[in-house]
């Protein structure tokens, strides 16, 4: 049975969600993926009222669209960052508040544990038989050491220590409460261990134009794979002026060493990647987190769902060579 | 006229030919290479009795299906091979018999001389219109020394030669008898030259991931290329844990080094190999040997089908410059 | 909007206009650049009657389809070219006349005035409303020393000053025409600056086999991209005995180094052209020029149709992250 | 007459200069581009006292050495970064002072006037005849926007022009000084333009990794670089678990993307650099800053400073082919 | 402390050790790595008579060498292996005896329980400081199942078991005789686990061409490295026509694949392989295996000897960063 | 033994034969190629005087030269080309005369056959034992067709004839003239057939960089390499403006594609040539043609004599795995 072919909603915050669902529906989408901004999916209404959760299905299904998952990328990450202006922009301003750094984290934080109990009552809410897996939210963690990323002045190991200690402080508290809530959390990129609502959305855009062998990310984490995102990119199309570190550039500027790009214009092997999937046994939803400065949304987000499901093959139940190895049975009968 | 499409049934000889040929059908084929196992060809019975040979072509044509070779590499492989276990699962029970290696290799033999006979049976009993080229026999000749191919021992060409003698002692009977029968053979891979029957069912898949040039191949033995499979693979998509050789690994395995894939979903350049095969005038069928462990095959064999009607592009008439050439003549009506 | 998909009538001067009209339009495209032999377009008789051009134009639209530019690159080649026995068969007996190399020269100059002025009946005549960028008359403009391109004897950058001295001498005065005609000169390949009336005809199967980075060549010449010739090749698909030059071999010898291919049979990056004409603001039409000795024309011209129509994808009007960043606004709503 | 090599003594801090001094003769450099830190060269006493720049010189002379550049990027990277507890390491006590980052970066700022000076007091202290062009004091900018190289939260370009402000509000002053004192300052890695007493310390190391064209990089700022740092380094040598922002990991770990490596033992093209310098006309030192975790300083020193004398080819006077067109003056003779 | 480069003596067994002696010492070699035939180490001599191993370092000394390793490839060849006539010519007659496979295997097994006595008779008698390490012996284990390498028929997974079985109860008691002897035995390219006196001796001469990620191969094993062969091969250099398998042709055929070639003329990544080597802390002898049918074995030996040298870098006590952090330290002086 | 390596002379003819004699010795040579132009080697006087020759040999003798080959690229390339004025520059003023074209290809058709009877004069007089093959005299033949090699306007095969019938008429009298006086014909690059005084100056350079498999040219045409030029060449070291045709382009200029280099600075695989050389019985000179516009010749050139003897190494005359195979006699005696 082929997964389902879910489309990310983050993209799309400045439509309506009774606007975007019908768009989605009929660019070839099974689902959402509920961003947790825009007036997609609110947290807050969420826990207080059970109309809203009823309403939010009642929206999908009226066109035919199922929900697997929701994703709170922005708030998550201001839980370990350190905060400056730029995070205003992406915060809700109850969030915001005054901007005090500290005071930012920790309501975010409190935000998160939120969206945990948000997601478990969206989720008690659906209609039909219950999924067998947990549901799963998506998004970043931040980190109060990324700005160090290039170890200059010299990063002794023991400052990164302390990113990570601050990180285990912040995120386990969050983590027991999804615990609770029976949701699992799916980080993006970043690997985190040790708690088992800790898991990943394998996202292989921001894996491959780093070098990092993304195949054999979903080989070693299988088990932890809560969620996955078909995202593509391509690098290596600049023209040798912008390093991989994105110089001051932004998106779609001609020179950058890499970008994002609509599924299948990039340079990630999608067929690899599926394959590996297939191996590890991951049968949750494929996700399109659909990014292209170059492309028209509506254009490329149907041809991106027409192209997942080209790719989703069914897997075989026998080994080819069965048919042969079975063959004097078959001769003496 | 583009060349007939058609699956090879070896890979399917769990299904009765009764319910391959509408789901061949289904999945898109003009017709079928029927593999002499299961019950899709028998050649003693195809010698013996007219009835069984209109009997297939009638089933054949029920579906709307043609049949333009048959496959016996299972018996062919047990004419020079050094015999073991392995072998008696693959061979039918009259031809391994007590299993006694020369005695198998004897029956095999004579098995083969039976299934030229087959084939000439089966394709004078084909409805229609003769064809210009004789019938194929497609299969593999087994070898005497295979498995020294790693040579340790060193191994010296006399060595080698034995093995050419072997092998020829016992096939030129065979092909003596191909030739009485007016039926060609088609050997899968291995190169074996002198007798006008013996020629090659050109398979890029084994060739490829060994680092042979296959393009080169078909330039190469044009004339002698009597049958074409249409198989994929792909290599250097396992983890550098196990080499080209194999290793003790099952198809499948993520580590090996090279693995059978469904057509498109390889390495093989399939553009290059249909130009070199217009060039070189080949016009017989592009039979799907359809291997792909990570695939349902139903899904794989459809799809198949579909991607080499789209590669298989009629050839050109005239050189394109002509329309510049002739521009004069025709400014001058 | 997407751009216009048109098809160069060269390769079809075999086929009268009123043949190839209907085929175009059956093979998917919606106008034809149209060549000026054969007799699918006559300079002398576009300048001289207006029922010609009328003729032309209910012809086309009686077939559903526009034209853009009109390409005239037989006799542009002869302005400056060497004229040797060769250039018999591609030129206009009254441009040939006698032969004698300087004046088939000039003769093929006043010829080019001549389009230029044709040009112009021909859009002045064009249904409809008027296009707010002038047309284009595409062409190559031959070279006084071509033949020196390998520089041995050494040629010294003097040789090459006489050249285009030579080359400005002819070809100055057929600008100036184009000019009073208001009608650009589109030409393949070769660079030649100053007249605002010059610009290129953007091809980029010339570039890529000679090692030019085609994309980097429309960022650099943006704004003088006057017309887009789609058009593929391949190269190192030979056995390595013929190089880049090309021997003594024909197109289509499976020795060669590089050839033309149909489009997307080759190895022209057209996702990056794409993109880099998205970039600079290429609004032109898309021009089929169709070469490729190994396929049949219709069968490929048709698929090249297709090709261009998925390639040509639509733009952005926003930022991806737009949506992020408006997550705030959108939140006090 | 080839370029002195010279060895950068940032990586020697640990030495006094008296002993490195000797050591770097016998490893067979011509000079060395003096740290200001460490004993190597202490601007304060530079400016102050005549007798310890005469000292400095002593020294060097007394092992053959010579000084073509002094390098400050340590307290240079403080003038405009993000100040916190990992530069307390590497900068001055007189500097670090109480840590309050505004007051660290004032400091800083206040040091790198003193090292223009320094810079002049010691080059005009230079025993023998003054050299053409005026010294180099090397050097990093700090940034006060680094921390955002990966735009998320999105970062408008806004935000990256308060930081090119703040940068020159910063600057400014100190080059201002540099000009009264007739020295240059060569900024490793980023661009800042508009300043005559601004240029680059090329060192491909950096570049490379990121997927820059550093050969291209030499051709564009060609006259603004006033000094080069040879220095290798490998990438695409880990194990893929680790991108090319590093992760975590410390210099030398295996799993890296990235890491530095002794001079040929990497993967930067240095044929391709030393034409590019060759044609741009650079005739100052070639620099070793020497650092490979794998390997004994001592040992990889020796073969780097060999590495680069027999790379550093003298150039041509006059063209091959010359020979050939001056044949008939000598045929003549 | 650079390692021992020594001389695997297999290669050279036609001279006499009295003339390879010196010969090696010639060629810049610090030791030999003996091999268990021709007249260089007769293990049934070794267990009888301490005058023999005496006589041997007397021989050995006299050149200024030393040795570090045995090897008896070809008698541990025979163990497993299904015994062939090609085998005769590699074992000695007493091993070989009548031919007869199981008795020949038995001879082999208790041939190579000598070889560990006699390694320890050879190492007791070794003059100056006993080494920290157990002295290894190399050599090949055969199998009994190499000749499914190609798994047609179908090789199933219990096919391979027997193999593994067969091995197990072939080996243990000769990895017993290994332990009681206090020597390691260091396997050529497979890898057997569980015995602690079973490891390998890394050669990736035969890893490279197969498509083994020799690199990772140290990183995985590196505690069971007991030794290294430094070996080079080269692949893809062929003509096209014949696959990594081989075909047929002897080694130095130019249609082949692959090859032995000389250290520094073939692809094996060397640089990656010492970095790996210094990473697991092997401190061993590098033996150089000399194979290359194309030249001369004293000019590619002694040039093999010293490519090892330049290569074998002594490694870095200290990270160079250090030298940064150490610097207020050095500042306050 | 290996090969002499020699000094081409024509890049040097700017400097008298007793200048560049102990040059040449000085940077490393065993002996010359004399061009027949400057005052290397007269060819009229040569064949009128015996004391002329004598006196070469006399020069030669005194720096330790030897001479195997003379050179005459100049004149040879006019026996077919097209002559224009580039021409007056490399020919000799009685070649030359009024510069009327079939007048210099007959009077350069003349001058060739007298450098063969040159050839033979000189190397009659050469001191010591005679050489057991005949000399060889370098050199182009010059083409008429070769403007022709873009096939633009469409060149039909029957044009390519007439060059080739053009070609053979002029040059059959030269090499019948080559047999009378023994000495063979070194064509560098084109292919020409049949007389078997008429073979090739191997030259990689000019093959590589248009693609043309430089090492399948030696296997095949192994017997007819009668010369070796030792030359280096690079490409896709451009900047990607300019093709493979090399625009107008001067040597050296950093945006072509390819240039010539200095041995062992370039892109030709010598490791690959010199097997192929060794594997086709090739025993000739390897003949240094130096031409880089990057270098000095005199760094260059020694640089170069030293790089082809590390290169030429010795062949094997025993294939290594004999050892192995003649153990058993070894443990016999």
């Amino acid at each position: 049975m082929p997964r389902p072919v879910t489309l990310f909603t983050g993209q799309w915050a400045d439509l309506p969600l009774a606007e975007l669902a019908p768009l989605a529906r009929s660019m070839g989408y099974d689902g959402v993926e509920l961003a947790c901004w825009g007036d997609h999916f609110d947290v807050d209404q969420a826990v207080s009222s059970r109309q809203y959760v009823r309403d939010k299905w009642a929206l999908l299904e009226a066109h035919g669209l199922t929900c697997l998952a929701v994703s709170n990328h922005l708030v998550g990450q201001a839980v370990c960052d350190a905060i400056d202006e730029r995070h205003r922009a992406i915060l809700p301003p109850d969030v915001w508040g005054d901007g005090e750094p500290e005071g930012v984290r920790r309501r975010a934080a409190q935000k998160m544990i939120t969206t945990a109990r948000a997601a478990r009552a969206l989720f008690d809410a659906r209609p039909g038989a219950p999924r067998a897996t947990p549901p799963v939210v998506n998004g970043f963690t931040g980190s109060s050491v990324w700005h160090a990323v290039y170890p200059f002045p010299p990063t002794p190991q023991t400052y990164w220590q302390k990113g990570f200690d601050d990180f285990a402080e912040r995120w386990l508290p969050i983590l027991e409460a999804f615990d609770q809530a029976n949701v699992n959390f799916g980080l993006e990129v970043e690997a985190v261990k040790g708690h088992r609502r800790f898991g990943f959305n394998f996202d292989p855009s921001h894996l491959g134009y780093q070098g990092v062998d993304y195949v054999k990310f979903i080989r070693t984490f299988g088990g932890r794979i809560f969620h996955v995102h078909m995202k593509d990119a391509w690098w290596g199309h600049g023209d040798g002026s912008v390093g991989v570190f994105g110089g001051n550039t932004s998106f779609g500027d001609p020179r950058r060493q890499w970008d994002f790009r609509s599924l299948g214009h990039g340079d990630i092997r999608f067929e690899d990647v599926i394959v590996a999937l297939n191996d590890v046994g991951y049968r949750g939803p494929l996700s399109v987190e659909w990014e292209d400065i170059r492309m028209d949304r509506v254009h490329g987000a149907a041809e991106a769902a027409a192209f997942v499901r080209r790719l989703d093959f069914a897997t075989s139940g026998v080994a080819f060579d069965a048919a042969f190895a079975r063959r004097d049975d078959t001769a003496d009968r």
